[in-house]
């Protein structure tokens, strides 16, 4: 079974996204036709995980561009700039959706003609597509150097393929150590408040057959402290220059478990995840998601009427519980100041 | 408002309970005329907390005394050691129902008579219940020593008048702090699977007019590094004698947290959930629950069908990573091997 989270249809200009609000009860696909439309879609988590964020706000650039009917280029980049605002106050702490959008700003503000931009905005959303595959295959194949045959992992929240274009970052890897042989069981965060562990991750893992088992995020030291866990793999947000990572709340947490029981943790990270603008987690900002993610679960209440909650969306990981970051130029090791910038230093042009 | 979690309904020989599992939506009491029914209450948790489930128990044994229609004292007692070891199964983790249950035991199998046995397990039974309140005072006594006036607390599960016979443990400190004329706020985990903190705490919280907020239990690392959390307050369902305490899955996420952001950690403990006899956490038995209680909430499917879990009821936080145990006769410090042996050596008879 395939699951692309994000799909282009090119031939009708619509984004095509399966809606992970309604995962596992339903697989329905929406077909977005605007930009309020994908706007909606990443608000309300319909589409979420930082690289398909990234791909569907880059499809959603090329849409524009192509439903635009101004008659000439100032005008074209004018209503892209519209779209390119619209869609970078979707969310603001992944970093992939300013990274993609940022890519294809390059590209539509130097067209010196309609067509040119219409051509060049359609190769890089593409590219960024195609891009994101090419990339997950690295960092799975760059983790099988560190994953034992018989192993037990720790995951949290969801970065496989409904999280990506395909794959998918810590979740590809285990399906890749799965499919590639090695004894595989893994324990999954059911990722409160959004369950992306439960309704997403266990999904995924069913249908790819690796045995796993749910659990509440409170028990994560438990498990640590019982269960012979080997490593902890997680995704990541955003990645500062120190290391310091981004993620979905509960990542902190799970960090914390692991270092008391001397667990390695590594966060599967595309360099587009990693952001050397920001020098450390201290300055991300983080989301906050409405009260109702709490106090109600797939519309049941669940807590009294009105009852004041805290919902942060991310927390962030300090670079000193991360044993290594899994990029698709291979295994990145402490100190991450240093080894960080010798990675984009040296990265392939 | 008063909650009493557990009355005794004297002329009528009736437990009955407020029922925990339909809280905050409904305010339904279950009036239990049996053995049967008081076992199923507690596996169902319509009774939890470690004090009311054995405030439950207690009051199941002189139901019961008074309804065996055993015509020698020989048949009464056999009747009374099948209904003990009924509830002794109920859940075996939580250490007070084994000492309320003791307690009662105590009684019945040294009376002489069916009227001293009838007798004495009432007064006992009464006993135990007015016990429950006064220690439950007693301990937010103690613990005004060391809660600062202008104070952010955090807390884990329901510990409150819901968990107690009145007042609670830990969450009456909470409630006394702020009864009290401090300026108090709590942070409250949600506590999953079962959500006792947002059901049931911040329901209590609401009532007092505490202000608080309500957080998944993923949370708590990023609000001790963001919060300025002054002290956590959680209850325990059996502590060991060297602190080892076994409370609701989570506390020991919770524990490393507080100790990463140097927060102190505080175990509100009645001596009835000090057990002596457990050397170390290593040796309780961690009850394992139904995976429903991970894959539906409120009856509603949140993971796919089918989907494996791992659901422990409970975890234990090492002793030494808690600062202090609060106890109805003060607050017990480190080292516990031997301020507890104290404590016990040192006990008003």
């Amino acid at each position: 079974m395939s699951f692309r989270a994000v799909q282009w249809v090119d031939e009708s200009n619509v984004l095509k996204l399966i809606d992970q609000r309604v995962i596992p009860s339903e697989e329905t696909y929406l077909q977005l036709e605007n930009t309020d439309q994908i706007v909606d879609a990443i608000v309300t988590m319909a589409v979420r995980g930082a690289p398909a964020i990234g791909v569907a706000a880059a499809f959603g650039m090329l849409q524009r561009a192509r439903q635009c009917d101004a008659s000439n280029l100032t005008d074209l980049k004018a209503e892209l700039e519209q779209c390119d605002n619209q869609l970078r106050a979707s969310r603001p702490t992944a970093v992939n959706l300013f990274w993609a959008l940022d890519k294809m700003k390059s590209v539509w503000t130097s067209a010196q003609s309609k067509e040119e931009l219409l051509t060049n905005t359609e190769t890089m959303a593409l590219e960024i597509e195609s891009n994101d595959i090419e990339v997950n295959q690295a960092i799975s194949r760059h983790a099988m150097e560190v994953v034992p045959d018989k192993v037990t992992f720790y995951h949290h929240c969801n970065t496989g393929s409904l999280a990506t274009v395909d794959l998918g970052t810590a979740l590809g890897i285990i399906r890749t150590a799965h499919e590639s042989g090695k004894d595989v069981f893994a324990y999954l965060g059911e990722t409160r408040p959004r369950l992306q562990g439960s309704k997403l991750s266990s999904f995924e893992l069913m249908q790819y057959g690796v045995p796993h088992a749910v659990a509440v995020d409170g028990a994560s030291g438990h498990i640590m402290k019982t269960k012979n866990v080997d490593m902890v793999v997680v995704g990541v947000d955003r990645l500062a220059a120190n290391g310091d990572t981004a993620n979905k709340i509960g990542t902190y947490n799970l960090a914390l478990a692991a270092k008391a029981h001397g667990v390695p943790f590594y966060v599967a990270a595309p360099t587009s995840t990693i952001d050397m603008a920001t020098p450390t987690g201290d300055v991300i900002e983080i989301e906050e998601r409405p009260s109702t993610e709490i106090t109600q679960i797939n519309g049941v209440q669940v807590a009294p009427d009105g009852a004041p909650v805290f919902n942060p969306a991310f927390d962030i990981t300090p670079g000193a519980l991360i044993d290594g970051i899994i990029t698709e130029h291979g295994i990145v090791r402490q100190p991450f100041e240093q080894s960080l910038k010798a990675l984009f230093e040296n990265l392939p042009s």
